[in-house]
């Protein structure tokens, strides 16, 4: 068998061919979590995962994270991982580039309905 | 009971305060996966892990990740996932910055014993 080569992913490049925003873009596949690409602006919806943790990595703009007990502010070089269970709401003046990282299956509104609800297979 | 705000992690602020190459430090943890920085500047020895895939994500400068089928190079802003039971080597000509993505308990060197094998629990 001749096994390839593990292909690297550019994130400008796949940036490139999307433009939706809170649509998160699945891009590399370990074990049984996934790296995704999104963009953000405006306000999400409150929400919490009740079965895991999830990972925000900014790497364009400033992302404002909301909870109950008050927010913080990321910037581009900056990463936060939000508990599971942790209710919370992103939202961003302009619009910010993320990676996220979470388990495969992870709906990104959590347990809110909403029309911001994404679909959960959409690789890029 | 006043739960606290997760705290967000400045990868800048964190190389500053460490210096030594091949030497993961785990500034973060989601569920039972953990993300480290590294260094990293010349030739790492053959490797592999058997139980899991790993990711490397570039923030700064260059890596070449050899594999027995050929090599690719990763530059600031791209990942790749190796995956499991993968030999590889990874190398840099000049220093490289990199945040690692894997699960709790992984060795650096995989199933290779060497002089790099690094402490399975540096927090930063």
């Amino acid at each position: 068998m001749n096994r390839q080569i593990p292909l690297p992913v550019n994130f400008t490049e796949k940036f490139a061919v999307f433009n939706d925003q809170w649509a998160p873009k699945i891009i590399a596949q370990m074990n049984d979590y996934q790296f995704k690409l999104v963009r953000l602006q405006g306000e999400f919806v409150w929400h919490e995962h009740t079965d895991t943790d999830e990972t925000f990595i900014v790497l364009e703009g400033s992302l404002v994270i909301d909870f109950k007990e008050g927010s913080v502010t990321l910037n581009a070089g900056e990463m936060v991982v939000v508990p599971k269970g942790c209710l919370h709401r992103p939202r961003a003046d302009t619009e910010a580039k993320l990676l996220l990282v979470e388990p495969v299956g992870v709906v990104n509104t959590g347990d809110t309905q909403s029309a911001l609800t994404a679909p959960l297979d959409d690789w890029l």
